[in-house]
């Protein structure tokens, strides 16, 4: 009885865990739209759905707690509860990456417009599968999935590394374009540390299953949970 | 007997997590250090450092773990081991930006050297005491405290504004220094990010401490609290 209502509520850690994902990632592609478009009103939903994303982060924190005190876990779902912790922190600083690309568009779109070498989309569009498959690693306990977040790291990284230099070469041959380039380049940064949080996120999923694996197959800590339990 | 282990766990998490503090302080005034002088040696030390404090996040973890697992903490107890954890993500993130500035530092000493408008050592003496007094707060379980370092995170907004505002002035009127200005950017906006670490870890003690407090204060858990206290 205990054990199926400490169920549900792991079932519901999931869930609200995964819709904090939905919400963060929204952030991200809305904010990249935002920046496409040279639309404000993007821009105020994002700033807006910062709110949302940090209740729901206290929320899951509130919860994680609460499943925590409610009974002993067994190592398993110990490593989830406290995995779900660090990724919540991770997708809540995902919602202020975007904050911070919203703030950007905000500036640009006070200033001309000028053509950039920079393709904001399709980093974006990298940063953003990152987040989701690294939450897709976590919701599915793929420590494989997780890897292949990792290798995509590099990609964000040399994208973010090409923008800066053709940034700043254009910053040199047209100063006029100074600040919209300087711009465009933090908002490639912000996206590079979207990427960086999914890569967090990669590494607490393998750090979480694979310790789960390796609590689960050697055999002197099996009766110690078992103990723990039966004080329940 | 079990209950004594558990504290000198609890104890030792402390231990770590300073210790863990002190790196990633250290780090950045390195860094910083790194870049007044412009120092190779001390970027690498840097560089180096970060191995350490990594290894020290996953040690703390699963400390962390460990103590979960071992006894069915008191609301109190949980509380301290899941700030624990979180603090221990932000301080490993602060480690990262030290990195970051290094590795600026190190872009800078190939150009010519060149004056900038703008006052790193004196941000990051300020970036660097709110880390130090959010783990103070932490550590001597103070929200008053706490609350002091949110505060101060306007105060490095603003540095970071105005630097933002001189150093892209300055590369509009000198274009020849703009890579060097760029440098100096992004290393007032990597102390921004340690700033805001800080203010992360600032919010955790809050919920901490208060919820401490909360659960003292209402009717039916204080009881539980009491016997917690007493242990201690």
């Amino acid at each position: 009885m205990m054990r199926s209502r400490f169920q549900q509520g792991l079932d519901d850690l999931r869930t609200r865990l995964l819709r904090m994902g939905g919400l963060a990632e929204q952030a991200v592609d809305r904010a990249c739209q935002a920046y496409i478009d040279r639309d404000l009103t993007r821009c105020h939903l994002v700033l807006e759905g910062e709110t949302q994303i940090n209740l729901i982060e206290r929320e899951i924190d509130e919860l994680a707690f609460d499943l925590l005190a409610m009974q002993q876990p067994m190592a398993v779902d110990l490593r989830f509860i406290l995995a779900v912790t660090k990724i919540n922190s991770d997708l809540e600083r995902v919602g202020d990456q975007a904050v911070n690309i919203a703030e950007r568009v905000m500036d640009m779109v006070e200033l001309p417009k000028v053509e950039l070498p920079v393709d904001i989309a399709r980093m974006a569009a990298a940063a953003s599968a990152m987040v989701r498959r690294a939450l897709e690693s976590f919701i599915e306990g793929k420590a494989e999935l997780a890897q292949a977040v990792l290798e995509m790291d590099n990609v964000v990284d040399r994208m973010k590394d090409e923008a800066f230099i053709t940034l700043v070469k254009g910053m040199n041959e047209h100063p006029e374009t100074t600040r919209q380039a300087l711009d465009a380049l933090l908002i490639a940064r912000n996206l590079e540390r979207v990427a960086d949080h999914a890569t967090n996120i990669a590494e607490d999923v393998i750090f979480w299953v694979r310790g789960a694996d390796v609590r689960h197959n050697i055999g002197p800590e099996a009766p110690v949970q078992t103990a723990v339990t039966d004080t329940h």
